[in-house]
């Protein structure tokens, strides 16, 4: 097998890991926690469906490629809920991750994939913030879906949900961010949060 | 909220059931069987970096839809080992249920995606043969690395694996055909497989 067939297998077999990580949000119909390979297909597809939604135009590939890879660097960061962390910035964690994980691509996927995947944690292009959007509004759905589960478990009130996800979600459509904003609104008018 | 947008949420929620479709194939590591939605997001990360590999050119775009989208049926059809199958035709039990379940889109989504479904299914275009060349390797890897778990339990012969795999992959990539069938030589060699 030659060295790049090899460091691509590789790298494939790596990423299974993602399988084992667990989020805070639950599935549909509240049987389990979801993990991150079955949150960046259903965000993948998400992209496919609603990208129409997007408050600018986006490479459609490129937002794809943005929310598969997004999460692979939790295989040694861990994930941690939005909410109890600094979203300014990157974790240095994550940054450590991306450079080894992406390092085990031959170069020129390397550097495509942590290209991706920086573009998507600064939220700046068209693609990054409409990312970004759905990437938040997958837990915001599961949440409503599961009596507030996340939201509950973990003490989070309806003005922090509202503030952590209101600009994220809008930079990227303002369509969807009506939609997350009257799901968070009922869950506070069925008095599941505060 | 309108009508489309509605669709296109319904048929979010419902395809979260994929998530609980296990396959008969294990996780690398061997830990538990892969379900769906987690295979369906390897292939589309696997066909991002080996669609190099593909006989033919290929509109990537396409074979991600293709992929993330091609076990959708099995919601309503079930998972079958596809060494206990008739792979020369589509199970009518799953054309019902991709008509029910892309259903819940509307039209025009409704309409591409069976579109890409079939197309899938019936593996004349480059980007149907290569993606259902990654589709095939897959669980050969997770074979391989598992001690040919699903391959012993179903008690399928070597011969089989590869009379079934052959044509399927090495129509969509000669280089991936090699690798598969060396990881399914070896298997015979070290006696886990007859």
């Amino acid at each position: 097998m030659d060295e790049r067939f090899r460091k691509q297998i590789d790298f494939i077999i790596e990423i299974d890991k993602i399988k084992s990580i667990f989020r805070k949000s639950k599935l549909f119909d509240n049987s389990r926690f979801e993990n991150d390979a079955e949150h960046s297909w259903h965000l993948a597809i998400m992209a496919i469906l609603l990208s129409e939604y997007s408050n600018e135009p986006v490479d459609l590939l490129k937002v794809m490629k943005m929310v598969l890879i997004h999460d692979i660097v939790e295989i040694d960061a861990g994930d941690t809920i939005i909410y109890s962390r600094d979203n300014t910035k990157t974790d240095d964690k994550e940054i450590l991750a991306a450079n080894r994980i992406f390092g085990l691509l031959p170069e020129d996927q390397k550097q495509e994939m942590i290209g991706i995947w920086q573009e998507f944690e600064e939220k700046k292009s068209p693609e990054a913030k409409f990312a970004g959007a759905i990437d938040r509004l997958e837990p915001i759905m599961q949440n409503y879906y599961t009596e507030a589960y996340a939201w509950k478990t973990n003490n989070i009130p309806a003005e922090k949900i509202l503030s952590v996800n209101n600009s994220k979600i809008k930079n990227g459509s303002d369509k969807l961010w009506d939609y997350a904003k009257s799901l968070i609104d009922e869950c506070v008018d069925k008095g599941l949060i505060k």
